[in-house]
């Protein structure tokens, strides 16, 4: 071991004793946190829902838009949202960093804001790894338990209608102002939809075993109905006029010359849920009803006033690149 | 949407719904695999155990001594070697790869070893997710159930004896051979112990119960003796002559002028076990003993067959770098 090593391994060791005592949680559920081999929960009588998700530097997130602990929130939002698009509750987290040498400060304010995040879900990060490699990512792994019945992307039925949580398009018109203006002056709501959004637990626990079927917008509202039509084998018919814009969403894209609408239809990262409810169901999370199921083979088709079908040009988020 | 872009979705779509059948599973525990927001198991009555591990191209392997199949069997098996460590029985697993564009058939191998692996432990992969990166990496979660109380690093108690399930330094003489020689002669039994290893799951299961601490050997028997000592304030001496070492080693070793006791001590992946044991107990693997603990600040002292203390170079495996 050269003397490099042992600084680095010494900093390993240390960091993993901060990370222990920063994720450190008295959750009835944690039997063990982190410190040995892997985390021990209690038994759980509900069914276990799991997900993994990744956000990769440079991909799926610019440095230059985010602080530290932002980025650390953001990971963990995209995991729990996963558990909010299936009606489950958030139960623990692992959160795995692969990155290349980080000053102490940065890692400890990425790490708050994972710790921050599971502390605002009720989701204790029991478990993670250390790696270094030249490009950052962070790996979320989330379990929950699944409350009711669940929500199910297959389970959509010709003439259920179509919901949304709330406003479509906030996040991508955030990172748009940032890509254009970096240092934009107004429109200072929709930056934070960006950098720093929210799963929408309560909502999909609210929705399970009524909707008939979930999805989150983490892609775009296009492609992530889509896989709702494509797993309901339905297609959708969406009332662009229907669709819901946070205030003053519209102006601010149009000052920029951006098309509202295709952020709302194809910007990512809003993590609203899209569900579906059979006709006349009352909707427990007071959403927006948007469109409706259609018996015809998996497609999503937008439509104006009229009935008349509008093309997109793109039909989801392009991550950054 | 660019055609570029277009292509891309559709390659990962289309190999998401290959992952979705390499991976289908008629795993009882399983209610829903691959292919919604996350996975779903039904509920378990014992205590669930979790882990993350992550496996990165070029710090944790090397991908000219390795095929794709062996990369991916080797991320498996690191992850559930720390449910092997902790009693466990594995339940599921969650996949995700960073990685830049990869053949199909690259892809295909890579996915099968998991697999296969998967299939081996009897742990099979609910979720996953592909995101591109410049550098491969390979982040494992898996899910097991603590059968009887579990095993814990802080568990020893001094004067117990330590025990190691299997022979030491054979997956570090496997890759010292490719490193030294690509494609050795020779050894071939090492090669594959570096290339193929296995997690010591049934080893682990038998040992719940008994044993009062156990690690598995991920970083090199002192190293990971040490997390049991520091976690059990206890010291560890351990007796250099009884170290096992697979049929060869020494000679093979002292070939390549290299100390098999050092390759034995600090050569990580073998994934044997190392465990205590209060004095007198019977040892349900049959393993070897090869030291005890004893009332001192956490500590691993290696003597030779005189009692007297040995110093070694290294005390940890050093990553491929």
């Amino acid at each position: 071991m050269t003397a490099a090593d042992a600084v680095e391994e010494g900093q390993e060791f240390t960091r993993i004793r901060k990370l222990a005592q920063l994720f450190a949680s008295d959750a009835e559920a944690v039997q063990l946190g982190i410190g040995d081999d892997a985390a021990v929960l209690h038994p759980q009588v509900k069914p276990l829902v799991l997900s993994v998700d990744v956000a990769v530097e440079g991909v799926h997130f610019d440095r230059a838009f985010l602080s530290w602990a932002q980025v650390g929130a953001r990971a963990m939002t995209a995991a729990v949202s996963d558990l909010a698009a299936m009606g489950a509750r958030p139960l623990a987290a692992l959160c795995s960093l692969v990155a290349p040498a980080l000053a102490d400060h940065d890692f400890l304010a990425l790490h708050a804001g994972i710790a921050q995040a599971a502390r605002d879900y009720a989701c204790p990060v029991v478990g993670g790894n250390l790696a270094s490699g030249a490009q950052l990512s962070l790996s979320t792994t989330v379990i929950g338990t699944l409350e009711g019945p669940g929500l199910y992307r297959s389970g959509a039925r010709a003439g259920d209608e179509i919901y949304v949580t709330g406003p479509l398009g906030s996040a991508a018109l955030g990172l748009k102002l940032l890509q254009l203006l970096a240092a934009p002056a107004e429109g200072a709501s929709f930056v934070e939809a960006w950098r720093g959004p929210r799963a929408r637990v309560e909502q999909g626990l609210a929705l399970s075993g009524t909707a008939s079927s979930a999805i989150d917008v983490s892609d775009g509202a296009l492609a992530d109905l889509g896989h709702i039509c494509e797993a309901s084998q339905l297609s959708a018919i969406i009332e662009a006029e229907r669709i819901p814009l946070a205030p003053g969403m519209s102006e601010l894209a149009y000052h920029l010359g951006l098309d509202p609408l295709q952020l709302a239809l194809t910007g990512g990262e809003d993590y609203e849920l899209i569900y579906t409810l059979p006709p006349g169901a009352a909707d427990p999370c007071a959403g927006t009803r948007i469109g409706r199921m259609i018996n015809a083979p998996g497609s999503v088709q937008v439509v104006d006033a009229h009935g008349q079908q509008l093309e997109l040009s793109t039909r989801g988020y392009q991550h950054f690149r």
